[in-house]
């Protein structure tokens, strides 16, 4: 297996990448990393040599801030650009980048391509549940499209349980609608028209609507959505978590000394929850229904974030989700 | 003035209705609390005379799984639709409920009547912010309307100005547009076109897009967003704050005796927090767009809520926000 690794993208590239890399090279000897980047400054942090780690150098690289589709068709020899290159010409199997999410969503659509009979492609990631019997669930689309008709909700449905099942080994994997209701007749126009084609499927296990509310209670393997709402969602949640401790950090540290003792005597117990919520440990986000694997980490990412992405990437190729997916809508076009 | 009370909505009426109203009628001689519903029941709860509660005995009710419209429709001697109706007929000024929300929108659009030039009335709360500078946010449209039009969202707009301006006494009030992003050119279909309008609306102060993930930075005074969105942003941030306090406290008591002394030391910050988060201390949300002002507050509420929506809708009487809203819409007409 080899991965093709964007160096250049994300805020502490190249360092948090390459350490990332190393310590994914070392723990996966089968698995060979392609670093696309600057030589001179992936060498700089590259502290070992290591026979599965390779370097494709460029000098050039996709801004954060640059405007996605036009970047990826113009700086043909950034370092993201040439990583999916690779992959589209089969020299590797999976593209990794902590850059411009914009953009690394193009290069997957554009240069890598979308796998046949699935209109849009999702960004998908794995999040935590507080759930006894659930310990993870799959929400796509967070953020790729903008726009979504209620077909592109039924394949998001199919890609997800693809996943559950390959990746997580979950056996019929269960689908929810995120919905702004329970009951079935519950939505706007695009989620009614959603309800009825995912009931219908059957391909799918779908168990109904559920609400942001209950999203951590773990109430379904797989929850899809439109993108405009999933990037809602995702950031709400990330907005009242950081806003939650950030008022706990500033009440214990300008509290009086009984804050403070509570602060260190608790310690341990926030971080084991700022733990079980950090969705990091999951690996990145994945962008699904395009002809290979395409993950994501966060711009602000560290090396660990990194090191659980590239596992990931080497676990969706060990499980041929990709492959089975393809096969899937191909049987569905001969239908 | 006169407030139309539907005294048997909400998990806990006529109980903490009558409780609520008890403390406002009190605090506010100047306000006639008019409770709708089961008198005998009523009378259990009304540990006080006061001249400014006034009773209207009828022994039907809207439960909370009622189909909203056909409720509203049905039910035509229910304490909700009673209630909304002497608003209608000019008996009263305002109309308040813990009820079924869908079936209080339906009585507020349906019997009380949308303002003329409006659309489609939204659903609006104020929430808590953690900026210094800002202290509350109104946020709309947060679920009336599960489909929305880019004009619904200018309409928002001015409405959440208008009561920004009258009723917090906020001059020229800033809005901002949730989005995907916050330069200009991010959003969907609905959003983009929406941002033209809000651009070009010199009525209001608009300051551009912004993301869920910053709200409770108090980025603006009045914050549009679709119904649907809205709902999902809402549940997401009530579910995220429910799902960390609840971590939190299991922590607190199933760890050993660090984490209870810890969780003995901090728990007045904790209460703190949950304070500072908690938006009921503002009142309840409000149906805007119609042609009196409509409240809700939730069904578990306590009667402090009810107190405080009370008061908020005394508040709203006395800004003439609905009078001016209606003035300003008949002016663009005749334009």
């Amino acid at each position: 297996m080899r991965i093709a690794i964007d160096a250049m993208g994300g805020d502490d590239a190249p360092k948090v990448v390459v350490e990332g890399v190393l310590l994914a090279a070392e723990s996966f000897p089968d698995t060979t990393m392609v670093m696309y980047g600057d030589e001179n400054q992936i060498n700089q942090y590259l502290t070992k040599e290591l026979s599965n780690i390779e370097i494709v150098h460029t000098d050039e690289k996709i801004e954060s801030d640059d405007d996605p589709v036009r970047s990826i068709r113009r700086k043909k020899s950034a370092s993201m650009v040439l990583a999916a290159r690779s992959v589209k010409n089969k020299e590797n199997d999976a593209l990794f980048s902590a850059g411009n999410t914009g953009a690394l969503l193009a290069a997957g659509t554009l240069i890598i391509g979308r796998i046949r009979g699935i209109d849009r492609p999702a960004l998908m990631a794995t999040m935590p549940t507080v759930s006894k019997t659930r310990e993870k669930m799959l929400l796509l689309d967070l953020g790729a499209n903008a726009d979504t008709k209620p077909v592109n909700l039924e394949q998001y449905a199919t890609i997800g349980s693809f996943y559950a099942g390959h990746v997580y080994k979950i056996e019929n994997p269960t689908v929810a609608l995120l919905n702004n209701g329970t009951e079935d007749n519950k939505g706007n126009a695009v989620t009614k028209e959603a309800f009825g084609l995912l009931k219908n499927n059957e391909g799918i296990n779908f168990v109904g609507n559920r609400e942001a509310r209950d999203l951590f209670d773990g109430v379904a393997d797989v929850i899809v959505m439109d993108g405009f709402t999933g990037n809602a969602v995702l950031k709400s949640v990330e907005g009242t978590a950081s806003t939650i401790f950030n008022l706990l950090k500033s009440s214990i540290k300008e509290g009086g000394i009984k804050s403070k003792l509570g602060g260190l005597f608790l310690k341990d117990s926030l971080i084991e929850i700022s733990e079980q919520l950090d969705y990091s440990k999951f690996g990145g986000a994945i962008l699904l229904g395009v002809q290979a694997p395409v993950l994501k980490t966060h711009g602000s990412t560290d090396s660990e974030a990194v090191y659980n992405t590239l596992k990931q990437a080497r676990e969706i190729l060990q499980s041929n989700v990709v492959e089975d997916t393809v096969s899937y809508f191909e049987s569905l076009e001969e239908d």
